[in-house]
């Protein structure tokens, strides 16, 4: 039976098309490679079960809006697995290849962590099916360990051991149904690891306490010889007044201070990363640099509003600057990019699903094909090498070597010329970039 | 003599071109018309001469770095003039129409103001010598009332009377100087007309203050038959704490309070607009929506920076937002777009200036096209149009001529159903946008 | 029965006081006068039945957590009741002289409007029964039109013209019962009347719609004799995108663009002029410039988050700046100072209620008493005076009245010298209001 | 010759003074002790060289306000050693013990590096003298590696090597200058390492280049036995749009990551804290719990501006969260309180220096007050220590010592009952603080 009865199977038509439900831009049957890679290679989309299917698209000061014909509002088994029937059914017709879960919106929480097990096995063989059916695949699971009163101060970092043992209980309920999905990876977010105020909060014991949770779920992983790599998401707040995975680079710095850094990988979110006063570009940048790029969530933000609006990427010119990254780093591996988005509260027709996630799958292709544009043009590449080949003169080198002292540098430049300087060319570079972005649809005339 | 020697005329060449120096997607020549008018006509550019010719890119950490070989460094009337020669020049090589003045950037402040007024009388005969030869045209000028110590505490709105009197007629000097000119428009712009500490601060004197002297100058400017219109600008904070005419909004309120409302008109600026936490498309739909629209500051701010940085228009997008108003509006009358950007600390070579315009330049050109074909298209607008269908039915045009009482309201809808209510589909929305600024470029196939 | 069986009537017992639930610095039967009344005359506090009866501290990613014995959470009236007599043993024991009340709140929505009326009726007589036997008086109501999925895009501001006559009613059936209670004041705040996006919205109609809602209820309140003030409150936010009553003066500006001034004043929420970008303290003062100040919502914000957390205003030198200005407006007449202010989600405990308005209430006595100190020493006041004293000379004067030309000012100032500057001091008038901050507490050897 | 004629030397008075020239709360000589130490050993007060004497008030949107009288606006040497003159007399008049510099502030650049090492030895003998006079000690030293022009593309990170050996040559001569003069510490501030875009950056390049940096800085400072500590600054943006140093956390994460963790301290700045979205205790807590905390810049920022206005701490609250986290830590060793704090552009005459220190200092004063009350009660501290109480028990500590798995977490916790939560009681601890600040001024009645 057809939960999205008047919804076709999406299909790529073109920019000419006037069809609500064709791809403009994406076409997931399309050969055309870019650096060696179809677009559906390179893109590994993914929707999010919590949004998709569990998001009422309730705000703070509003009762949810949107229309779910599939779902009866119980928390029976049986209305979890149409959930679940309608999500799959959605993957299909949305042509997207991967998702991911929270083990709480898909399956019930039970009076006890042993009833809530069972549920989440009975669900997980339900998702199993599907996935053999349809050879969809799990990017990645996690445990909700932010939405329950218990919680409220905190899952790891809870001042109550008892709710950090809980909470374990629950990750390993969920590594479990990640495991059995054949899911890529399984994520952290700590949504409630933080404080709202410090005055009650011990700050150094709950950096203990998390750094042992994690230690605990990488052991458990390996002794049931889990594959998936493990993802950290850095968020500085909401709903915490201060969560202490902050952004990428706070993240890394309790990684390694906890000697964690070699078995975590991060996932960067777009508006986490403008909540923390970043690009998404300088997150994902940093997560690169360090060898730690893992995955993508993929949304975005308004620049005005200072909440987590977790809006589709309908913006080629950020999917442009974050694939321009993606390929410079080679691809996301066990990664991949999941619209951890929702639509706007009015929006709340099941079609908005559709073209919402449409939106943003046609916006990522064009991204691909204006940042292999750019990388092909070469010349920010270029830009930049010729900038820094004064590094390759012999002082540089015995500078990167560590054989030029401060003592010598001061002896060699003590009554040399100024340095001559160059132009930075920003504005020139940022227009090759706008210029692409523009320039990234098929044509009208194209197709 | 040629102050850019080294820059030819900037001309089209569109997307193939490899040359710093050419249009790819504006050309200035072209006979195109969108909507009845040619780019030219709807962009109505202008270069000012404080950012382009008298900004040494210093920033409160650092010391200038931008080259300006045409200038000595002094506050000489010859080197005034020459710069004049340089803009001029810039000007003509850019393709830009129109320019904007402060009057204390193209002429030396003097030891009293009848110097001062001296000295900008040699320069604007030496400008309108320029303009005759050019055909280029004065947008508008300005009073420089900010950056003098005299103004820290306010111009108009300072506590000692003499500094507001000393205002007044540095005022005076430039509507007469733009009226020399031929300028469209004067501009007011209280940078101090705010307040670092409200401890120190009557407000309402202040703001009875500020009234009086525009008052004053509208006065002054009947009595002479300036025939330009007044521009009032909004901007939230910087370098005061408090600027009073914090947006569109606050100062309608300002001008409709004090009577002034039928005499000035906004000029809005991106970045004004992004620091008052605004978008700038909603500070463009406020002045239109009170018919105040007059002339547009072009540039754009960096989000997670709280200063204004009054960076190029370098985002199609954004320019396609904007001429989506603009063209709504009718076009900007006697305004333009004035590019109030100013290069990066590290773009100091002269030939940034042209990189950094010319980026502008095409991204607006693109803007108008990709705003244009949505116009065109109309699934926006018709979007719009229907679903506000029901205001007009029978009870909701007796709402709108005031013949519906709310105990009326209350007697029909007592026992009426639930209204049905449609998606505000905004996703869909947001694509069509996004998709239009996609394909707004010129092809590298076309030329 | 007592539903808040283990808290005592709150006393006041001084600061050497170990007790969580008595006052230290507001004494309500205190007969000290300053400026002329009691704390309790000056500080007018309100308790708001929506935080303290209704709000379960839930945020978007997460359940609600407070424990509330007296709520079997049914929406049957036998609950409802429940709940109002909890609340006014809580204002009893709270020592709160005044409440405030959103209609869905108190009384629970039927299936048509007709049916909430009943429902609300039902209510609204209990409610009077407990503020005839406790004293207690009504600062205002309002109607919750932004929860319902009805008004999701908008209410006045909705594009479907029954949505209107919805809110229209509403508003009729809370009128009446604000009036029935003998309420101070009615409220509205608009938080869906603004918009989502720019691009499915007609922003000049819908701000006619919204102009003809108020006239609407004014005509209807007038027709009724309602004696009460009609208040409009400012937010810039959150839950949309962007609302219209932005802030103080964009409110005033719509009011005067409408004719609707003379009808409205304001009430200023600290936590809705930080979202905007503004200091309580600019709030107030522009509301009070315009004659328009009418009732505070006492709370706050936290700095760095961009949400309205509504905390507690458990802080002295805010409160002591709310005051000062407060005092000089010549007080709140038909306003009070309403605890729009909710606890911390991890503050579930009954008592954690009484702690935080009990907190509010000491940091506003001790206010109070910095604020009339500061007024009582006078030296910011003389000094504010001496600043302007310029004006009060012939020129001046003249300027204030129209009779000097910006002509004959050039005249007399384009020789003169330049004006003699004087410091704002501003860091000697912040620390004087420190200083007064840090003596505002009863001592320890006081009591 | 007294370069500050009119003004006396600071004395305590009390709060009863009415003179601008008086302590009301903080007495140097006061012997009284708070936790074993007097106020002065708390507090190790700097003023710093740049703002008091080098700062002329300018803003990006106006000329230098202040009056120095003492400064006849030249380069030359005599010039220099009269602000020398001039600021120590400050020093003695405001009773503050300790001071700091940049190179080029107290000493003119020269046209080669060796000059300008020539005019730094003369300055600082200069200054040597003095220290030996008036018994004054440096708290640090650093250089200024980010005014001129050479450094817009950053002194570690250029991309130009010649630049980094110019910087590195100065940083010998400031570590030299910082030696020669006794410092406590010299301080690392990135402020042009970073980026205003990535599009021509080599992030990762960048990281190696500093890291090398201060690893030389370090060898050469091993190498002559500077006694100093190194402190490296955090501030996320300004002059950069980027800077490497973000917050607290994110350089921690650099050093760690480079192998520099052993060798560095961090100096946190409140105005930086906020404008990293930070507490300033939050980023003293992450410092501190990584056994970093090095040193204070003093200062504070307006809430509502986004950039860095570095006003006076003159808030006693803002002291009191200070002093909280500098107590509990056991003091500040080689560090201090160093007022990095310019007044505002129009409190320009002299005095105003005054009084902005001793406003801030009066602050502090009371801070420490409120501070060591609190800690004396004990109610904050208990609080939270009954808060963690259950990670006493057996099973916790099996989770601490690595000996729990989360297998067996799981086996406890299948069947066991909800955890037992407890309220945080944010708003009664925040009201506790909020009292001690409302009772840490001396009274009027004590003196």
């Amino acid at each position: 039976m057809a939960h999205f009865p008047d919804v076709p199977r999406i299909v790529f038509e073109g920019p000419r098309s006037r069809s609500p439900f064709a791809f403009r831009d994406f076409d997931p049957d399309s050969k055309e490679v870019f650096e060696g890679r179809t677009l559906r290679e390179h893109l590994r989309f993914a929707a999010c079960f919590w949004h998709t299917m569990r998001n009422g698209l309730g705000d703070p000061f509003g009762a949810p809006t949107a229309l779910m014909p599939w779902d009866d509002g119980s928390e029976s088994l049986d209305n979890a697995k149409r959930r679940v029937d309608a999500f799959f059914e959605f993957l299909e017709k949305m042509r997207i290849d991967f998702w991911c879960f929270h083990d709480r919106d898909i399956a019930p929480e039970g009076r006890t962590l042993a009833e809530s097990e069972r549920h989440l096995h009975t669900i997980v063989a339900h998702c199993a099916e599907h996935q053999r059916s349809s050879g969809k695949r799990l990017l990645w699971g996690t445990a909700n360990l932010f939405s329950h009163p218990r919680y409220a101060s905190g899952a790891a970092t809870s001042p109550n051991a008892r709710v950090f043992m809980h909470a374990a209980a629950q990750v390993k309920h969920a590594i479990d149904a990640t495991q059995a999905l054949g899911g890529l990876g399984f994520v952290f977010w700590g949504g409630r690891e933080g404080y709202s105020t410090l005055l009650n909060t011990d700050y150094a014991r709950e950096q203990r306490q998390r750094s042992r949770f994690l230690r605990m779920a990488i052991d458990y992983a390996d002794s049931v010889e889990f594959t998936g790599r493990f993802f950290i998401e850095p968020k500085p707040k909401e709903p915490s007044t201060h969560q202490y995975d902050t952004d990428a680079a706070t993240t890394l710095e309790f990684l390694r201070a906890e000697g964690l850094i070699d078995r975590l990988w991060l996932n960067i979110e777009t508006n986490h990363a403008t909540l923390a006063g970043h690009t998404m570009e300088h997150e994902l940048t940093v997560a690169a640099a360090a060898g730690k790029l893992g995955s993508i969530d993929a949304n975005m933000g308004t620049a005005n509003l200072g909440w987590d609006t977790d809006e589709f990427p309908i913006d080629t010119a950020l999917c442009t600057r974050v694939m321009l990254i993606v390929l410079a780093a080679g691809g996301l591996e066990q990664g991949g990019l999941n619209f951890d988005a929702k639509r706007r509260r009015e929006s709340f027709e099941p079609a908005d699903l559709l073209h919402a996630h449409r939106a943003g799958m046609d916006a990522f292709a064009r991204g691909v094909r204006a940042a292999a544009a750019l990388r092909a043009d070469g010349e920010l590449a270029s830009f930049v090498a010729h900038r820094y080949r004064s590094w390759s003169d012999d002082h540089a080198r015995a500078i990167e070597s560590g054989t030029l002292s401060l003592a010598e540098c001061e002896r060699l430049m003590r009554d040399a010329p100024e340095p001559t300087l160059e132009s930075g060319r920003q504005e020139h570079l940022q227009s090759l970039v706008d210029e692409a972005v523009a320039r990234s649809g098929h044509r009208t005339d194209d197709a």
